[in-house]
């Protein structure tokens, strides 16, 4: 009989990545590429395929209000709070094959050793996938995991609409009628774990950069979101001195300046974003009457962040080439810290399986973030090529993912013990 | 029997405020503003309500191969050629009513004054209205005038499609029949001119901060149009860092900082717009991949207009925060000076009539940039309210417009005598 701390040895690499293809044949696009969209018939194949997995091991499915879906195996010790593992099988519209499946399938990977082994744990372990994490079709995204840990709703959610006035509850109650037709339990309350890990592609180059296989991420970047509206004056290009003019344009090209300076006082860790701009009436030949535009402003420290959106908001109140600005906070997600303790027990896993495992914060959101507000939460990192996700060429190493899994495994064998 | 001499003296002011209210009703919209769309049925009844003032004076109509519509008083040398003077009666699609419309009826009055006192004088007169100079409808604008002028073809001119897909040619016909069926007479040719005098709304807000009612027109602007493309790598606003950034809107954002300062070391006559802006794949937490945007640049001199271009051609050729440029030259249109012989007799004109006639160059186009280029061609322009126009605001002081009517009128006496 094989003991838990041989689990990570034990963990069959090939049998993750089998799974990694089977997965991304559902919602496969021509001539490459992933979409499951939230709660679309193809990310509910998805969760039929993992349920299946987990029925063919012989272990509990479950699935919850949110349609998150849980496989569950018992501990020897059935009362104490489980282990979560997870992430999502949502894709963005045009996506690849690893954004949140990685993390799914490689604790899927953990719970097929443990069970195929016959390793006894005494702490129960669910692997989790969680509900419209990407937000590409019911916007905002981690529309599961947010529920699930009390930071959204269940009627706020449930009334997003996707493009075509599709109802998030709609969608939503035909995934669940198709869950209970398979003859999966549903399990209606959230419940706290005992800690949540999840892995997943970095969505960025820092770790390709670096050469490792798998990263510790101790955060997760706190955002905030502006949107800026700059009002001049609409009038002729050719006709209006420039004395005359209160163009819109120039106005928000000289607050970017100025928005721009105050961001180059701070460290390499701050992300200053601007993705959205356009001008109203938008022709060549007539001086902008209004500019508006988005920044997406991102730190590990709230310190930092609060520092920026008070310059920010001073800058804002200035008139720039005439014009007044009105600057609106759209979004505030405050940065999350992970647990040191929990960050421990993943350091020392990722150093049991490589040499380095460089510690790095997540500038992108994840499920953790909302399940760091209920229990001891982690993630681990494996570096995607390019840093590209969101995209048919997003692409990770099979060796890289192969170790990535194995650190995962190890902490899961010192969290089940 | 009243003498030419005479003719700016017994204009009659109210009679062309009457005229510019009854074209005003043509196309009229709730609950003000105008619509008279090149060729439409609103602009193809201006037409006729011309042809009919112009017939119950007891003229000769003739319209020509483009539906440039043309008012003719003899003159006692039939053989010499006619002075021309008119504008445009086709608007924006939501217009004031004196863009164009004055220019055509200030031409109007002087032909009602000289036919109703019976005035004679030696060269021919011709009133005229041209066919879609504002190119809203159908772009580019100016049909009429560029075709008489020679600088642009028929058939590329009927070719043109507007947002419906009806074709310019199509319009055309339908409005040549239509004035055939109202009995005019179809003159096909062009023919040169003695000189062509166009008054205009300034569409600028010169005159009325020098509280002047006339300003003579030196020349027209130059115009070049850009195209900027900046060619960055699209990525996550929050897991890449700044080294490994190439924003497309930090390159565009750069480069517009660099153009804007070249354009600084120029006089006030420069006019300098990016009036289109957008970023791709335009989204709050994506760095954009591409910025695309247009320069509309304007001097009254080919040389400042050729060092910029060469300069901004130069920029171009840089790197921006590490994106690739594309510059493209989309039109460009030279300077018009307009000849001083005929730029004196306005001057000596505007002077009869009021103190100060402040001498400005033309940001706008208009008509007479063509017909510059087959006859001696001069403008007057008026103030409009706060230099507004394509506005149903647009706005002109009957007491500017008396004004610059008869300033207009002691030119056209000067010129037939």
């Amino acid at each position: 009989m094989t003991e838990l701390s041989q689990l990570r040895e034990t963990l069959d690499g090939q049998r993750l990545w089998d799974d990694v293809q089977a997965l991304a044949t559902i919602g496969a696009l021509e001539p490459k590429g992933i979409r499951r969209l939230a709660l679309d018939a193809q990310d509910n194949r998805a969760r039929l395929w993992l349920a299946e997995q987990g029925r063919s091991l012989g272990c509990e499915v479950f699935f919850d209000a949110l349609g998150n879906l849980f496989l569950r195996r018992e501990g020897q010790d059935a009362s104490l709070a489980p282990l979560l593992i997870g992430s999502h099988m949502d894709s963005q519209p045009l996506a690849g094959a690893h954004d949140g499946a990685l993390g799914v399938l490689a604790g899927l990977a953990v719970f097929r050793t443990l069970q195929e082994q016959g390793i006894e744990h005494r702490r129960p372990l669910e692997i989790v996938s969680w509900t419209n994490e990407e937000g590409a079709r019911f916007a905002p995204g981690a529309s599961g995991s947010s529920w699930f840990a009390g930071q959204r709703e269940y009627d706020d959610i449930i009334a997003a609409l996707d493009g075509d006035g599709v109802r998030f509850g709609d969608a939503l109650h035909e995934c669940l009628s198709l869950l209970e037709d398979n003859g999966l339990v549903y399990r209606p309350a959230p419940f706290v774990p005992y800690a949540f890990l999840e892995l997943h592609i970095e969505q960025g180059p820092v770790l390709e950069q670096l050469g490792k296989p798998v990263g510790v991420v101790s955060g997760i970047q706190g955002v905030n979101w502006y949107r800026i509206e700059v009002e001049g004056v609409a009038n002729h290009a050719g006709t209006t001195p420039r004395q005359a003019r209160r163009d819109a344009f120039d106005g928000a090209h000289e607050l970017v300046s100025a928005l721009k300076a105050a961001t180059r006082e701070q460290d390499d860790d701050l992300r200053f974003t601007i993705g959205k701009f356009s001008l109203w009436p938008d022709a060549v030949n007539t001086i902008a009457q209004r500019a508006t535009f988005t920044i997406d402003l991102r730190h590990p420290t709230q310190e930092v962040l609060d520092v920026l959106d008070s310059q920010f908001h001073v800058l804002a109140e200035r008139e720039w080439s005439g014009c007044e600005v009105t600057l609106e906070v759209t979004s505030r997600v405050a940065p999350v810290a992970f647990p040191e303790r929990l960050l421990a027990v993943l350091r020392e896993s990722a150093h049991s399986v490589c040499a380095e495992a460089p510690e790095l914060v997540s500038g992108a959101f994840h499920d953790a973030i909302h399940l760091a507000q209920v229990c001891p939460t982690a993630m681990l990192f494996t570096p995607c090529r390019a840093g590209i996700s969101h995209h048919p060429d997003e692409h990770i190493e099979r060796k890289d993912a192969d170790i990535a899994v194995r650190a995962l495994a190890e902490a899961a064998s010192r969290l089940l013990g």
